[in-house]
């Protein structure tokens, strides 16, 4: 029998994250006994336990411990997180350590150091001189950099459910189309004013059906009033939202009248081309070219898009991002200072947005498809709160809350 | 080889009516011949064919002759629909011609004569006498009457596609979620308007999730303005209408605050409780106890609610119909005057509706799942246009756009 | 301050009764105090803790102890369950009891007694002069009856996971479709070998889809092998599978060549009128008329299918019960002996048998739409696991799987 | 009065090409006067109309004009197609002709001359010298290329219904999942077969579900019998098929027994950090580190995998392309022979492949999500028949349909 002690303290009791570690111990086929165990009665205290963990043999509680680590749990005799140096650029030691994006600390010389930019499934590199801890992904680590191996000296700070009226709550039980989702989006409001009032950015993901639905409207009014500070999204939402702006189309199609207009893809090529023959977005504007829009907008507030092309993207348009390594490095540098994140109707871009963001940042995602939601959470993005709702009538009451 | 000369006229270019009897001929191994052909040049010209049809056996031209029926084919030289006599109740003659939603005319002594009350997957019974007829379903004939057998004499009048801009074309392409939805649920709105100023009926089909997304007080408000004049549905939209309108709750939430205030369906068993303790809706809105809600707005102005039970339903409420039959026939006896339908989050009551609707009632149905429209046109209700949205959001909209 | 001390005991750690059950304390705005906690250390081992709970005020108080009885908590100080007397047939007396589908035990003149035929959202009858309990719908509960109020003298058996591993643990988890759905096709086989093995009974429900698919064959070849032992439906899984026993086709749709040979429901109303003429299903397989099938299977053996209507139905075919509450009785009459239902294609049956099914009886629901499954979630059959797949390939690879 | 005299011949009857152009012309406001008809009355022979077009205004018939060249109308007096030269790189003549996926040729210099890799939303290069035509995306054209512009001299070959027992049609119809599956699939692989035999290559679309689902096996054993010829996928699909060819696990997931063996995505960086420390997957394999499954297979028989990355990934393994340009550039050299594709479970590099595929090559198109056939319908892949089914099951059967 193998066996080791840990601590787990915080808000354990109403964050469930006491019984998802005896879950974890006894699904692992480990066994626990309670050294120590103080509840915190009212809501302002925490709670601690202390676990002796056993296990029939050292592979099975070294996984134990690994899976515990998530909800925080530390080694009561703990060391120094372990690092070994890379050896090959863009190639991990073997036993590296992969980050979820829960905040997260390693033991440096005795002190715990918080991870920097901590995002999910990167590693950990240690730069013990200046007793500082960075997220790298894999193909940017350099020979003789030190990544963190194993577990020990690594703590995590599980997902605490805060006490209080759980604003998202109701959204995170379940992805059901059966609820009030009027209360929902004004709930959503309420947090983006709070976030600009502290000065948080927002960060909207669009995927193209919101220019397809005659949304982008609703975006552009958000942009104006302030609660856009930065834009995640792919070659097809600018094409279309320029599209949308010179010739009133989206995939040929008037936003007006609903009538298709143009057959197939020719505005959305010549809008492209528009562009192109200017030579960028920045000098649309400029000229007078490009005149309304949720591109226009943000351009015009100097505002970030960042904008990463795709396989199947046509063009592309200007600025928009064809190298996938360059676009994550674009993504990751736009996000400090993002305290809260919309998503709408993206699965791509979605997605790769949840790989670089901490879990602490506030997520809502909106789409009309319940598996965009499921497919999100099912990569990780747990902390994300899915609206199962119309992007378009989603945004345009969006706007409606925000307007005044 | 056996053959049979068929006439086609009126809008049968624009309405696709001519290819598709052609594409039926050839995918059934007939052949034909074109005797005479005049295609109307303006919108309100019509035109006119004349075709012979070969086919290698009576059996296939039989199988030719019943389907081109469907797009109103009448054979140059037909005679008087044929029938057989019912000679067991609710038992049909083997050779029973069965209907479709369209229009449908059968020849008597020499006459066309218009067939009543025509809906899908029913039989027609003529009384030779008073030269009428009308659809029976199946269990209803009575031994004795004279149904319509065979395929001769009888005209159906296809559903022609108005050459005039199409008000619901724009939905009835696809069931894409990619449009701009506000376009339609205006145009939905001016089709209500308009049918409720010439005096037609307009049916609402509701299902639950309606009331659970807090949509009810939209229908309520399209009920006091007059745009709502039969509701179809089930027991559970009227048990959740009267539990809101008693507690604030559907399925025990707060529809104001979104929170869960009440474990699982408690409200609702309250909900069915207080009416059978009262004995009936009328008597609940009478004494005061109900004093809101759908169902109220309804009783108050005397207009009628088919509420058909289901296997799946708890209580029921008073005025719920548990007999399938009996539920059925109460909503045939609705639909008279009806000439616009609007269905809203319900597979079951949608389905059922369109059993017993003719093609040529407009009809919208509003689903956040595109598998409910799929289904419905699956089932022969092609008329209906479909409209993939959120219901909550989708009714907000249509009482905000017929508020003025 | 109110405040009353309970108790919980079983599996309350792995079954995250003890978490959930402070969760709720905390949610609803109480406080709690562990006077006292033994945790089962070993898998067979079962835990106990005492709590004594504060909150506010009496209601929140009553709020709190009606939702911990559903985790099977019981006042240390207990009474005998509290009965009020119906006074009016098919109403229930106004604070009753509404029960969940946990097995569940009332303390009659100071004995648990263990309620029988347990279903969600009915009531508890007490016979005191027998010392029996009963669960009643609403409707049939008679003057003079006595049903449960308050809460008091009720004790919940939660629901437990084993702690061995969990059969049916991986397809609980989400509704995710990206799973590995070979095993846990194996994994239902093994369970109905062990089922039938130990005389249980399987039930299955089956919507039509089962047999437009083409999947009719491999239901009928469980039938066959003895693992199917009741079936619930309707009238479209009765009709297309007569439909297609008589005349190859489903909704006109050859089986065999994936060709469509008859226009839309004319073959379905043929089916339908041919056992009408012969009067019953039981005398069309004595007359030789029909003669394969899941019908026939089920005929042949004496098994049981019960078939309710709904208000879509055409026909209906000889059998099929249109009055809804006699159609919910013989669902309930088919139960008992019942250990295990597979739940295919079929939203509303599933949904009307999870009503009436206790929640130990193992349920898998196997839909290609997971909104099936999530309904079902949402409206209490939360033991039910589901599985996002092809009905027809699902049904194939099981009768594989069994077919040794 | 504008006026043009067009000519169509071919299968225009039961290809419903004829009353698709006289539909257009009427929608977009335009008459037209029949000159001549002649139907093809045996399956053999073609038909011919010649149709004089009038439209109130030039821009109208120009509108008319260019949409009825989709269905392969041509000017009666026609010219050679114009061009403009291309004046700045990677920009286009303002009134340039985008192209659809159809055959297409164009006029030069009195002569119809075939566009070579046809593809839509792209524009055609014409060399007058060698007389011949190319596509080019907009990005590749250089300064001084004569891009088609306008829309005579230009003439599309519309597709063409055979009017044999079309193979696919039962899948096209509609997205519906209530089909006979089992017929489908051994359709695709008697196509399969068939197309293999006269040495046209098949190309199978792949998304991670394949591997999640544990279906990657069956690819391997198509790829073994000589079924798959090129593989279109991106960085997930090569990384989990290498994660579960060195750890047996898929997201950490045990593809044999279905548990969760490693927590999140650690597996899958390692199967990354793998190959990226021996260098390539040919080295790999090479050093016998790789020895099954989907990438082996393929590297083993010297076929081709294009792997474009995307903004989501990890990583990325060698081998995967992250410049996008780069990436559909492979993509297009790969697809010269490509006779059939096979695209399962993967939205975005089905709509990628979609994009560069002509509409010739047969296209299969599966998913579980029926929004996937959809979208792909939307952006013009019209010729892709969808199969709504559960990947996994569905290659297992293709596989054992494929076996002997």
């Amino acid at each position: 029998m193998s066996s080791e002690t840990i601590e787990l303290s915080g808000h354990i009791i109403d964050s469930w994250t006491l019984p998802s570690a005896w879950d974890v111990i006894m699904d692992r086929g480990g066994y626990f006994t309670v050294d120590e165990l103080r509840i915190g009665v009212h809501k302002t205290e925490t709670s601690y336990i202390r676990l002796k963990i056993e296990a029939p043999d050292d592979n099975t509680l070294d996984l134990i411990l690994t899976e515990l680590q998530q909800f925080g749990a530390a080694l009561v005799n703990g060391d120094d997180a372990q690092t070994a140096a890379v050896e090959q650029p863009g190639v991990l030691p073997p036993s590296f350590y992969s980050t979820t994006n829960l905040p997260t600390q390693v033991r440096v010389q005795g002190q715990w150091v918080q991870v920097e930019n901590i995002e999910m499934d990167v590693v950990i590199v240690i730069d013990t001189e200046q007793r500082r801890a960075f997220c790298k992904p894999m193909h940017e680590v350099q020979i003789g950099e030190r990544v963190v191996t194993g577990h020990g000296g690594i703590r995590v700070q599980p997902f605490e459910r805060a006490r209080e009226r759980e604003s998202f709550a109701f959204m995170q039980s379940s992805v059901s189309t059966e609820k009030v989702k009027v209360l929902a989006i004004h709930e959503i409001a309420r947090q983006m004013r709070e976030t600009r009032e502290r000065g948080g950015k927002i960060l909207f993901v669009l995927g193209p059906a919101v220019i397809h639905t005659g949304a982008g409207r609703y975006v552009a009014d958000l942009i104006l009033r302030g609660y856009v500070h930065v834009i995640f999204g792919g070659n097809a939402i600018i094409t279309h939202d320029v599209e949308s702006a010179l010739f009133g189309t989206s995939l040929g199609v008037n936003l007006r009248s609903g009538e298709q207009v143009e057959g197939g893809h020719r505005n959305h090529l010549r809008a492209i081309n528009a562009i192109r023959a200017v030579g960028s977005i920045e000098k649309a504007v400029e000229l007078g070219l490009l005149k309304e829009g949720i591109t226009y907008e943000m351009q015009k507030r100097g505002l970030r898009m960042v904008l990463a092309g795709s396989i199947r993207d046509d063009g592309p348009m200007p600025g928009v991002i064809s190298d996938m390594q360059e676009a994550q490095k674009q993504m990751r540098a736009a996000l400090p200072g993002v305290e809260m994140t919309v998503m709408v109707a993206s699965m791509l871009h979605a997605i790769a947005t949840g790989n670089v963001l901490p879990a602490t940042v506030r997520t809502v995602v909106v789409d009309i498809n319940p598996s965009v939601v499921t497919k999100l959470a099912d990569r990780g993005s747990f902390q994300a709160a899915g609206l199962i709702t119309d992007a378009e009538l989603f945004l345009r009451e969006l706007a409606e809350a925000l307007s005044d």
